[in-house]
Order: structure tokens, then C-alpha cells, then sequence
């Protein structure tokens, strides 16, 4: 076995923190050590946590940390939203915040950037879900702003998603453009931590909002609506409670083992995408050069172009 | 010539709009159309402008189309962005607004959804470009929101990008995460429509902000700073300015020209990418259902699943 993969079925943080770095820029021995990890991966729980900025998506994270931490759990944080305090974006109450998980070996968080990976995020996120699996962490939270289709592929990776939206915000309507409703599990209107800031509309739109949404999936899952004032701790418990029952929902209906089916497809989908396209791009650097400058140079259109490639990587140049 | 294309060089709107439908949907022949559209293209300036809800894109886009009109160009305005009045994403005030167009059959607007497209948003919104450079456009507005992967990548297929921010809504550190300043040809402080809410700060810690990506730049282009109030019309012959300025820099300095060609890499890139998965995933179909059942049921890796169907598609399956 791959010594780091040995190390992170220790439970060993500082060991995974490497792996999962070496797992990004691609360095060492890393496909190895993810295949030796594979028969230890499959017991965590993936719960997806995605909303607006200012939603408070990163206080509740923290609440469910510490709710699930409680409960005994060996809990990781995967924080793919820029404004995340996890992940740097944030004003400093919250970062001392975050602080009091930073010194708890049971609790691991990374933060992914939302661009500059070699590979894409829905990837990068997979790729260290995979490995916190192994780690020992019985619940993975995934942290996402709700929009881009990234963000919405992340969410498809998780067993639960939970839609975070603050009422009055404004949120439903983008909402509505982004997709974001139709990733939900579970719905958590939150009160953000700011007083005042969103006085005006108490979420009723929302709610109704919610219903019309509820009504289309009547004869799959109810999605729950959850009330959480996560700044106080307030909601934590029913919010992990409406998460555990979607979890037995999905592994008694045929709906949910459909959508386990589902989540596999994406998992494989998202690395086939990006390995073909990085064995393309590296075994064709010199054509796709070449093809650049035809494009460049108006002599080819873009799709004359890569039509070219294709054949070439298909090892049918004569197409 | 196809039929549709014809119309298209003929400034026809209703026909570039269906083509524009074909194309997104691959109905009909809408690769022959492009392909023969291909060399009626390459006058149009594409300028994207880019930046967080409510820093006031949209009203700002607004003003430019009416700018660009009065000087008698056509105009396209292209909108990724999902909180855009453009594509429907925006309360009733700004809907309103934006009819002062409608009528206008020298001004062309075009919605992109951000999922739900047969292709990736960055090829959909550049088959746009293309046909609507083809139908007259002179300049061509990208309105996209400054997050995710996709949306800077849309920012790259830009002749000049515009970052608009709102002075004192924390946009600062959102947009060093999120990586806008690094695309950013053209800042645009921009006072956003409703009175008081963005009182405090007055952009002041932006535009140092602004000055240290001046500095790293300081061998290539100055982005230079345009204050704006959008809603008044205030500042937007300055900023036409400054993206005039950005274009003929662009055509006189090597790294100008290096851009451009920076540019034809971008959209060689993203239509071979495209492509590349289409084929596979159509020609591989089987395959991938039973990859994505081996993954499910854990008797394969996604990565060992992808590299067989990655060696099936290159015609070499003993690999």
C-alpha cells in the first residue's frame, strides 16, 4: 500500500492534507494511493450545503460541525464557495469563529479553489471526498455558493443537499434562474446574523415558493422546509434530523436508490470528462498548436478545427 | 449558402434568432450555417462586463447599448448572466427599463441560460458572438456574473473586460477569490441604483486594491479606474473611452497582440472540449452504462473506470 494511503487510514490529518495536495497538482504516486484508498471509501456521509451569499451557509456548517461532532462523528469540510470563511472570503468575526474547530483532530477542512485546478472543482471536490471517506469521517460537508453549473455538478455529488436561503434577500427569484431549487433535499430558511438586514418579507414568498416545488416532486420526497437561526444554534438539531430522514428515505424508495444510481454516474462522468480531455490536450499539444493559429488566422473555424483534432486523437487522421 | 445564413447577413432578426435556437438545440444544419457565416465575422467588439449582483451591470449595459446607438452601431447584447433583467432574472422596475429597446431592430438581445444547455455556456455564448458578429453587431455587450469557472472563462472571449463594482458592498475580497481582478482590462466604479445602501466605505479601499493590480501590471496595460453612476447615465462616455483606449493599445503592443491570439486559443479550446465529450459520450453510450454500473457497485474506480473508456475511444481497448 501507498505509504500516505496507509497513513490517512490512520486518521493521520497532516498525511491526508498532503495527499489531497499531491491529488491536485498531480504529484507522486497519487492515482495509486486514491485506487489503494478505494475499498475503505463508501461509509460517509456526503450532505451538500448551497445558497446565496449571505445566506449564512458558513455558520451552519459550523453549527452542524459541532452537532455532528457531538454525536461522535468524525466530521470533514470541503469548502468549495469563494465567500466562505473556510475558504478564506470572509470578515473577521467569522474566521475566529471557524477557529474553534481548527485545533479538533476530528474535524478536517479544505477549501477548494474555484479556479486555477489543474482539473475542474466537481473533480478536485470528488477527489477529496474520496479521500476524507478513507480518512474516518462519517459526515462530509460540502460547502457551495448556488450558481455556475460547477457549483449545481458539486451538488449532485452529495447524498443530501440542503438549500440555505435568507427570507427577504431576494433570493427566490435567482434561485429559480440558477436551479438551485431543483438540487434540494431539504430547504433551510435561516435568519442571518446580521439584525435587521433582511426585516422585510419574512421568507412568506419563499415558503410558497417552496410548496410549488413541493407539489411537482409529491410523489418522490417531500422536501422539508427547516427553520434555523444558525447564529444562535437555533434549528441545528431538526436540520440533521430532516438530513437523517432523507438519508433512510433514499435507502428504502426506489427514487432514492435511483438517485445513488445517479450520483455513480457523476462521479465517473466528471473524471472521464476531465482525464479525456487532459489526454487529448497533452498527447496533441504540437496539432492543437498548429490549430490555434488556423484559427487565429481565420483559415479554419473553431469547429473545423476541432473536428480535426477529434480525428487525430482518434487516431483517424484521414477523417 | 444556407437559407438562414443568408437572412443573418441580411441583418434579419427573426432568422438570427432561430438560428441561434438551431444552434443551441443542434437542430437542423447548423454547423453548415456557421461554417458558412464564418467568414462574414471577426468585425465585431466583444466587450464583457463582468462583476457581482448588484454592483448594476444590467443598467450599465443598458446605457452602453443606448451610447453605441447614438454613435450607429448595431448592437448585441449578450446576457449569462442569471440575475440579469436581460435574462429575466430582475424586479419590475428593471424589466421596464430594459423595453426602451425592445423595439429597436438595430439592437439584438440574447439570453444564455447558465445550465441546461445541450454545451457548456462559454460555447454557447461564443456561437452567439460568431452569428451575431455575422448579423452586423459592431460592438457586442457579454453581461455575465464575475463567479465560477464558466463565467471567466466567457470574460476571456472578451476584446476588453469591464469589472463594475459597487463602492462599499465588500466586493473587494469576493473578487480577489473569485479572480476577477486578474480579467479586468477596464475597472468601473459604479454607484448602484438604490440611494443609501451602499453609503459607507466609497470604494476607497477598491481603488487601492485596484492600484496593487495596476503595479503587477505595470509593463502591460493600466487598467484604468471609470467612475460611474449607471442610473443617471453618468460616466459612460468615459468608460466607451477607456475600452476605446484598451482596443487600440490592443492593436499596437506585442502582449495586445499576444491576447488576440490568447483569444483564439480560448475559442478553439472551448468548442474542442465540447466536442471531444459529445463524441464520446454518443459513441460510447454502452460502455459508459456499464462503467457507471461497475462504478456503483464499487468494482471499479471512477478513474479506472474512465481510463478503459478513454482507451476504447481511441480505438486501443487492449490498453
Amino acid at each position: 500500500m501507498h505509504p500516505l494511503a496507509e497513513k490517512v487510514l490512520q486518521g493521520d490529518v497532516r498525511a491526508t492534507g498532503r495527499l489531497l495536495r499531491d491529488i491536485d497538482d498531480r504529484v507522486g504516486s497519487w492515482l495509486d494511493a486514491l485506487s489503494d484508498l478505494h475499498p475503505y471509501t463508501g461509509k460517509a456521509y456526503v450532505i451538500g450545503i448551497t445558497g446565496n451569499p449571505g445566506a449564512g451557509k458558513s455558520t451552519l456548517t459550523d453549527q452542524l460541525v459541532s452537532h455532528y461532532r457531538r454525536a461522535g462523528q468524525r466530521v470533514a469540510v470541503i469548502a468549495v464557495d469563494p465567500t466562505s470563511p473556510y475558504s478564506g472570503g470572509a470578515i473577521l468575526g467569522d474566521r475566529i469563529r471557524m477557529q474553534r474547530h481548527a485545533l479538533d483532530t476530528g474535524v478536517f477542512i479544505r477549501s477548494i479553489a474555484t479556479r486555477g485546478q489543474l482539473g475542474g472543482i466537481s473533480r478536485s471536490t470528488a477527489d477529496s471526498v474520496r479521500i476524507l471517506d478513507a480518512w474516518g469521517a462519517g459526515v462530509i460537508l460540502v460547502e457551495t455558493v448556488g450558481v455556475g453549473q460547477d457549483e449545481l455538478e458539486v451538488a449532485r455529488l452529495a447524498h443530501t443537499t440542503v438549500v440555505v436561503m435568507a427570507p427577504g434577500m431576494g433570493d427566490e427569484v435567482q434561485a429559480i434562474k440558477a436551479g438551485i431549487l431543483e438540487v434540494a433535499d431539504v430547504f433551510c430558511v435561516n435568519k442571518a446574523d446580521r439584525d435587521g438586514a433582511h426585516s422585510r418579507g419574512h421568507g412568506a414568498g419563499m415558503l410558497d415558493l417552496a410548496r410549488e416545488t413541493l407539489r411537482a416532486k409529491e410523489n418522490e420526497w417531500l422536501v422539508p422546509i427547516v427553520k434555523s437561526i444558525a447564529s444562535r444554534g437555533e434549528g441545528i438539531g431538526q436540520l440533521a434530523e430532516a438530513v437523517e430522514k432523507h438519508k433512510t428515505w433514499q435507502q428504502q424508495s426506489p427514487v432514492g436508490l435511483a438517485r445513488q444510481q445517479m450520483r455513480a454516474q457523476g462521479e465517473l462522468d466528471v473524471v472521464f470528462r476531465d482525464l479525456l480531455i487532459e489526454a487529448a490536450r497533452h498527447d496533441l499539444a504540437t496539432e492543437i498548436n498548429a490549430a490555434t493559429h488556423d484559427v487565429y488566422e481565420r483559415r479554419a473555424t473553431p469547429y473545423q478545427a476541432a473536428q480535426k483534432l477529434i480525428a487525430i486523437f482518434r487516431g483517424n487522421p484521414a477523417r
